[in-house]
């Protein structure tokens, strides 16, 4: 049994607290929505009062926030983890955030003592509710082995990619394949359409070959018929984009289809679409070549 | 037996002739290349001295050539195909050409009592060899019909996708998405490499989610070890990138990424690697941030 | 005084072939449009009835037509120029075409006899009623020095700048530039109102800084106003930056911010914006940052 | 005369600073490099030991440093400005930064009894030498009034362009059309060179139309030749295209073109051409196109 402090229970890191806690696991949660902490208590978890409470007798800490300055402010905030946790304590940052940020966390943490992984993960809440998700951590190897039995019990897919940042730099990687794969598969639907083809029949073919993938399999039917329930949000993957390109100008890269992907999402979401699923890319591309 | 008239007898033209031969069709051949001609005969096939020759007695004619040029010169030239062919000949045009250019052709077949298919393939030159192509057919579905005995001869998914051109804007939605897909997978790899992170690590992570794709599965592994050898050359995704982007001109439709994509194929080409397979465009996208 | 056949008489070539009558030339013109060739009459011209008798007793033959299928036929058909056109003649073509058409125009023309010039032109519909186009000339010099004293009568701007396709690659060039320069300060409009500045105070500095540019100063309080009435039309852009494309096409070079910018005319033309102002480019930029 | 504190006496605040002086003013300043520090000295000015001392007795403090996270650590951090400025002191940041950390800082110095403008400028080293700097502010109109005298020191163009952050989003939008403009040129340059014009007589034809640009009159011909000592140094250019992107998020807008030239101009900095002139993206275009 480990003792793990768990600081952001929301749609992602609820499910995922009661899953240690299903596990065996003694969880210390703390969230500033107090609905989250009440449903961490029913599932057996402890509620605490705040950051310090949850993490100061935890043998891990697992943070889940929306972005970059929450966890910097939780991890490295006069209140937070660092000020906090116990000597030798790991803490594992599961939020997806710029590699630089991580890597900034990475430093602090080992100027107290306190170990760091960052590890985000790709699958989404339906991930997170089937214990489902791919976790790509970075960080040092002996870390990684001391947090493979907590993360096997939140995910399928669990690697080890390389050192502090590189579970944020798969994780950037990952998001501007597909954002600009919906981007691709939106501009052969106008295409198709707009040519007098029937959609769904092209896209079958298309399907069957080289231009087969993961998100034709999944989604060519729901965004043919216009459907964009989430899913994963717009907001979110244009929160991804920003990544993606911050993590090109951390690197010293240039990446110029994801720099003009990263705006088509961005007008995703000016045009009002950020709470649909991120397949609404289409809207863009089709708001481009209609006079309505 | 049909009797088939086989106008282009190259790289794709030749084992697919030969096919049609293995089946128990009559084939007459014409390419301007001799030695065509002289491994149709040695299949079994006959070698007509012309186009003319090649088309008068068939009831099919299948032409398999390299543009739009070449297609519209032997069918509409002096000694073309519609001044040749019998009353009621069917041609399938198998070339990937513009959409607009297998409308016209099909509006001046149709003056002539020709029928007429766009019938496009995917699969390249293995596909050829093996029988074992993507055909998407464009035109009547009789015509289709009649056809599609030969196509099975030809390919293993054979689909009729929509009226005249409809195979055209079939195969430029597939090459548009193969294209950017690379053009994805290349700046994934760039960035990850240039973040400390093993790409083939990463893209392993990548392959088994939502960016999961037959290229990543097919070309990670070449792509991160820099092997190009083709499979199917960036010199002919150059000409398939023009064909989309006039087919996006004819259609009236905008489709930014893949107008910058096309540059980016154009440029893998402007820089000398043409002969190179399509998943090369790596190295466009590696130039951009690469000291020389 | 020369004879000159002037084939293409509609908004540009009218008043340019009146200029030409006013100089003193004879000027035997025919269009498609009945009424052009009565203005034609009217201004001191000949009307003829077809190409053949237009030029068939001129010394320089101007063609002003919308794009290149209309030039090929015009030159190269049954009917046209170079079978009707005294051996000498010079054929001018002030048509805005891709340059491998000039070229192919040229080679064909040259085998007749015929000396040519590509002679596109910029300035509008006012440039030609002004008699003030900028003329960008490609060819042979001698032939340039032959038709400058006309020149000189249509236009204020007159250079020689290369071979023959040089005028149609230098106005592929500028309409690049022109087209760019519009999303670029389209862009900066929609960054500036959305972030609550005034669009007109802030543009207002960029015209006096390293930003500034024609349009800058001419068009940005029209913008501003979101006043669109051409000038030049969307549709004429879109078939210019379809020009540049080719061009670059053509000369083996890779133009990715042409490829973008293209697909946002094309995207202009789409929504039905086709005969607006090109600077209309503008409510493509806002289109992707507005809720509807 | 003020009291100026003065923080950042590098390649554009130490000439700044110095003109201060000569305009009667009292300045202290403060700088990390020792170097700095003496030339203010010789010009006139006071050392100060740190910012505490160099804001302590000042009527106004000006900031001109590298980027936000220098600016928030000078204004905001434990021995910075708002903690040692006095109430009511006008805090003016000529930083080139993005707007929302200047907002953060207007609404951090608000609470403490400090006005602020956000004031960047344009024109360079040249421009802070020969005092001939625009300056774009934003903020209340009370403060711009009394900074105004001082600006007329350091700048020829001085605008009130809005209320704070104002300034960044103006130089953003200016920076954004410049660096543009300079693909765009670059690649009307490679296209005229590729298709067999020259360059410099196809540019000049540019320069007299529609396409006519502050950047194309100053800059051609040494782009045609190759001559990129700086002027205004890409990795500048860099840092500012990223401000623009930033300011575009911050906005909820879609800026497609921008996304793209961000990323070559990062490509230039990727490519090893970071101490270049801003005008060297055109080695980036023509990398793209070239075969070694």
């Amino acid at each position: 049994m480990t003792t793990v402090g768990f600081i952001g229970l929301g749609i992602m890191g609820g499910p995922m607290a009661a899953h240690l806690v299903g596990a065996g696991h003694e969880v210390i949660g703390f969230d500033v929505v107090p609905e989250s902490l009440a449903t961490l208590a029913e599932a057996g978890g402890k509620a605490a009062a705040n950051v310090a409470e949850a993490v100061s007798s935890a043998d891990v800490v697992i943070t889940m926030l929306p972005d970059h300055p929450h966890v910097e402010s939780v991890v490295l905030g006069d209140d937070g983890v660092l000020r906090n946790a116990k000597d030798g304590t790991l803490l594992i940052d599961m939020s997806t955030i710029r590699p630089e940020s991580s890597l900034a966390i990475a430093q602090a943490a080992k100027a107290k003592g306190i170990r760091v992984l960052d590890a985000p993960v790709s699958g989404g809440e339906a991930g997170a509710k089937n214990a489902a998700l791919s976790i790509m951590a970075g960080g040092d190897a002996a870390d990684f082995a001391a947090a493979k039995p907590l993360f096997d019990v939140l995910g399928k897919t669990v690697v080890h990619v390389g050192p502090h940042g590189a579970g944020q730099v798969v994780k950037a990687a990952n998001q501007l394949v597909v954002g600009g794969t919906y981007a691709l598969v939106a501009e052969a639907i106008v295409l198709l359409e707009a040519s007098g083809v029937d959609a769904k029949t092209g896209l079958d073919v298309l399907a069957g070959g080289l231009a087969a993938s993961r998100i034709l399999d999944l989604k060519r039917e729901t965004m043919v018929a216009r459907q964009f329930q989430p899913g994963f949000r717009i907001d979110l993957h244009h929160k991804d984009m920003g990544i993606a390109v911050a993590a090109a100008r951390q690197a010293d890269v240039s990446l110029p289809v994801t720099g003009l992907v990263a705006q088509l999402v961005a007008a995703a979401r000016a045009m009002g679409h950020g709470s649909l699923d991120h397949s609404a890319l289409l809207k863009v591309t089709e708001q481009l070549s209609s006079r309505g």
